[in-house]
């Protein structure tokens, strides 16, 4: 006779119960809170809830544990396997496996419903659970009946309500043309889409295991995207592509301006911007090999400009005082309202805006690195043609952006380019002979190794910064910012130009040249960016930051001892500045796999103290101070901690994609 | 020196108090829960408070009542003056007069927020209070700071929230792109159109007083709507134009026979009937020289099939059993989804459909008269291709379709046409001679009155009830249905047509004739109808209705004697048998102007018992036993006591507008 108790332990969770006999699986590990996923419902469909039994003794346990010691495959398990035909080698269905004896079961990562979500490229972007904004929920609907004269949709809702304790309060108006051949297309057998907000949003014929999300990073020069499975996590493609709008004006003022003068062409950036969008999301829909038509969600962020320019809001506002944001909420708008390619009844879901020149990218931003969970003091800057800066921890947080203009994305500088193929964008410098040594995008090695062979065309932001630090590291560029001319005996890549000296970083015909105006330029910009971190800081009343986040396309590529050496961020110690690596991408990411994000991140733009730097007395004062390269002593004795000798190349850059 | 306190009695509700010199005439009409509107909050911009201060000796209320009694035009005054110019001669703005002496005040009508909607066109159709889903709010916005880096819809809903206390929880996306424009069109002085679900739905540059709604009867032959102001409560046009869906089949069924064999057709039904939509929101627009971006809201009532074409849902599966609706939900949907040429942020509110063949026609005829909340027991009957039945009280209401087909529109008649100029509608038959006069639509005189020269083309659907119940009534018919050729000798009217006879109304080449097949058609048509009233009667457990409510253009222009004469509907006091005049349409006027009316009716809906006459044993034998007309002890005493002798005419028949 069978024992009326069994003991169970699931790993790798280690919970542990006492069961009656014929218990199944999934009902075991629901009460025990072991999370295990269903898209049916436990109706042996879909095959979520896998679960693998284990065989031998477990002493820790002690049990004996047995696949046996589960009921043989029943004709209620049968169904799964018949219409899917793949249950993994070992496995069982939670949901009709049923215990006969003791048993240790292991619950793989892929059955569970809230796994964590691990994102490697960037190692200290928080992880975060899934919980996204639509869930699956396979339905057997009541076939009509004579005697019962309800409407189709009416006994999806009563499927929903039955089979998963689900309330739709609502039907999306795209779902409804295509409601009543969905449900005879399946037999009556559907899987539904149903949102947080009790939208029934789609249904798919028979079980869909998968929906997608894409969440986009809208950028001045470039538009990225990850389309994810909203069900696992997993991101399935991420795709990029050059902002169509750079026709329109290289940098985001220039666009601006063209609008001031055409303003009837605010329509057909509108139209370009959105043209990207749909360009993009057919890329990574290819990639994953999906259909378009499979993504039910999207989130995006994107800096003001490009933010109100994408919603069909013209951005003139945005380019004079007083910076008027047309809306900074946050807001869930029909995929349709944006004309994206997606399925009908998609929702885009846009982060908010800061303030007039902190936008949701910041927002983004603060979402992935979380200052505002933070003990220590943290801050963030993305840098563009206005850098956003975002100081604080989870005390306070303040916001500005500083008018830092084009220089450190490559414009306004003599030999500047946009980051792509063939820009420098690594620079050394010998202490000694003065000799540089440089490395361009799409090539793996650097100017003085066997096998380089690449033609430099020009120098991209974070080429000009290292160039320019290297340079003042070196002595060729004094604090004050002049190119040294009287080393023009130690080296003959020092030239002149009139009453200026210029360096030869790349001698050919034509040379690549560091001129005098680019070392003003930078300087320009470091000081604006610098002088907007001190004004926060003075506001938050601290010294300096106890960490650093470089976020964005120049912030990823840029060398944390050179940022400092040139004195772009205050003094920070060195291992605690990093890339945050495309931030703005993490945090629309983030809110689009974890509803609970958008809440996080709409209560924390709340509660952002936005600092306008025109209106601040002490911004110029400040601007001005900020002008010189920092002394040895001060303020930054970090810096020259880390700089007594030359330093070694970084051991293996990190690869950068065009952008 | 001036009183402290004065006595203040607002006319007409005869509302009175004490109130410190000095205090404004609406907060005074406030506290004292008199309805005063206002737009602008109480800012003297819209005028909505105008009120008249009285003159004279008030023995009554005992007290001398002046103009005088007021503050004199202020400054605050002014500005609503100058902007609007105005101000109708001896009447005040109720938030500006200051009270400063005793004072009678009247309120006109036009001064209350929540007036009451009279019908005047259906005498007994229910009033109702003005309520409708949106509102006017007259706001100033702030201006953007530099200090301040707030987003132009965020003033926005500060505005809300200061000047009337309403939390803006969404935007309509439509309104995005139109906001910032608007703003600055208005010089930061707008009016907000905010729904009950706290949308901000609409902004119009300065102040903006009335906003349109539009109230749908989508019927098989007919559209027909009512465009209202919405803040008035008035309809300020009405217009109907025919179904040009008519050319894919004359009545319903063979619309959906003809989707069944062309099932891509779907979709240009759909189109076609929304092209008829905006011709008839385009047409009232114009009647009533607005704008059709004015019109934010909209109600719509339909059968079935209808319905779904509208929304563009198949109605194929209502052809067959078991008669599944896609949806039959109340379902508030953008206007956009509908492809209406209305403002882009409007949203059109679907009264729900009771069941597969009775509809969302039959709800609004159920809001309009209401049986749910009446103690009598009510019948209502909406004739079409099917007749849809309603019966019940405030404790049970049930309903059923009966398929009493086209007869009763005239179609499958051999003289039948559509209810158009030239149809004769009525019919009377001289008891004597057997003679028959009768009246076309189109021509007040009756055909034997002088200066009657129209030409009689066909005979509509109450034209064949009145001369086959005027036949019956005269003997030409017996209670079986037969002609009686034995009549000849007495009148040259009847004509032999092989083995039966038909009855030649209007003697001509060639001559209208009722035959025995016409005779046939509509017995057939009443045994439907009268047998599913009955089974209603069965189900409800009662013998007859205390009162009986024809609908709808069939139920308009029937007399309601002849009605009973035939049998079609039971046996009832004939002063409680009336036209409800096109009650779905009031129906759809009531959920358009009060939201509660909504609420209202989809409870009502959801208690409804669904009756199938389809599957109900006794449907047939009630069927055959209701094909004879009506002998004269049972079972209709009412009747026979109506008729002991030739009725006179009517006196003035109501004048048909052809639909």
């Amino acid at each position: 006779m069978a024992k009326s108790s069994v003991k169970v332990v699931f790993t790798p969770s280690g919970k542990r119960g006492d069961f009656p006999h014929g218990a199944s699986l999934l009902s075991a590990a629901r009460q025990l809170g072991v999370d295990l996923d269903s898209v049916c419902g436990g109706r042996g469909l879909c095959g979520r809830c896998q679960v693998l039994p284990m065989a031998g003794a477990f002493p820790k346990h002690r049990l004996e544990s047995s696949p046996a010691h589960l009921s043989p495959f029943s004709k209620a398990e049968a169904p799964y396997e018949e219409r899917k035909g793949r249950l993994a080698p070992g496995r069982r269905l939670g949901c009709h496996a049923l215990l006969q004896g003791d048993l240790v079961i292991d619950v793989p990562p892929e059955s569970q419903a809230h796994r964590q979500v691990i994102r490697k490229e960037a190692a200290d972007v928080r992880d975060f659970t899934l919980a996204p904004n639509l869930r699956l929920c396979a339905i057997e609907v009541a076939q009509p009946q004579l005697a019962e004269p309800s409407g189709d949709l009416q006994r999806v809702c009563q499927a929903l309500r039955q089979e998963w304790g689900l309330e739709a309060t609502s039907v999306h108006p795209a779902l409804l043309a295509r409601l009543q051949e969905t449900l005879r297309e399946g037999k009556w057998f559907v899987t539904a889409a149903v949102d947080e907000g009790g939208q029934l949003r789609w249904l798919w014929p028979g079980l869909k295991e998968a929906l997608y999300g894409m969440a986009i990073d809208l950028g001045s020069t470039t538009v990225a995207g990850h389309l994810c499975n909203l069900a696992s996590g997993e991101v399935v493609a991420s795709a990029s592509l050059m902002n169509p709008q750079i026709r329109f004006g290289e940098d985001l003022m220039s666009r601006v301006s063209y609008l001031m003068m055409h303003p009837e062409e605010t329509g057909e950036l509108t139209r370009v911007v959105r043209e990207a969008l749909n360009g993009l999301v057919a890329e990574a829909a290819q990639q994953a090999g999906i259909e378009a038509a499979d993504i039910l969600e999207g989130t995006l962020v994107a800096n003001p400009i490009m933010h109100h320019l994408c919603l069909g809001l013209s951005p003139v506002h945005l380019g004079s005082a007083p910076f008027a944001l047309a809306t900074g909420e946050a807001l869930t708008l029909p995929a349709a309202a944006l004309e994206l390619a997606v399925n009908p009844a998609a929702s885009v879901y846009v982060l908010p805006c800061i303030a007039g020149h902190v936008g949701a990218d910041a927002a983004g931003m603060a979402l992935a690195e979380a200052p505002h969970k933070s003990d220590d003091l943290t801050l963030l800057v993305d840098v563009g043609t206005n850098a956003e800066i975002l100081l604080g921890n989870r005390e306070r947080l303040l916001a500005c952006s500083s008018p830092t203009g084009p220089a450190f994305e490559g414009a306004e500088i003599s030999c500047g380019q946009r980051a792509a193929p063939g820009a420098i964008e690594r620079v050394r410098i010998d202490r000694q002979t003065l000799e540089a040594r440089f490395k361009v995008i799409g090539t793996d090695a650097w100017s003085d190794e066997p096998g380089f062979s690449a033609e430099a065309t020009g120098l991209c932001g974070s080429g000009i910064i290292e160039a320019i630090a290297e340079m003042f590291l070196t002595g060729i560029v004094s604090a004050e910012g002049v190119i040294q001319g009287s080393l023009a005996s130690r080296t003959d890549r020092l030239v002149q130009q009139g009453r200026t000296w210029a360096y030869a970083l790349h001698p050919g015909q034509p040379p690549l040249l560091v001129t005098q105006q680019d070392v003003r330029q930078i300087q320009l910009a470091k000081a604006a960016l610098y002088a907007g971190v001190k004004l926060l800081l003075a506001r938050f009343g601290a010294e300096r930051p106890a960490r650093i986040r470089l976020a964005g396309a120049f912030g990823s590529h840029l060398d944390g001892a050179r940022a400092l050496a040139l004195g772009l961020v205050p003094d920070c110690p060195l291992d605690q500045v990093a890339s945050a690596g495309n931030a703005a991408g993490t945090g629309a990411l983030m809110a689009l796999l974890n509803r609970e994000a958008r809440a996080e991140i709409e209560a924390a733009v709340q509660r952002i103290e936005k600092i306008e730097t025109a209106t601040e007395p002490d911004f110029q004062a400040q601007f001005v101070a900020a002008m010189n390269f920092p002394h040895s002593q001060d303020p930054f004795p970090q810096l020259f901690a880390h700089f007594p000798k030359p330093p070694a190349p970084a051991a293996k850059p990190p690869k950068r994609k065009p952008r």
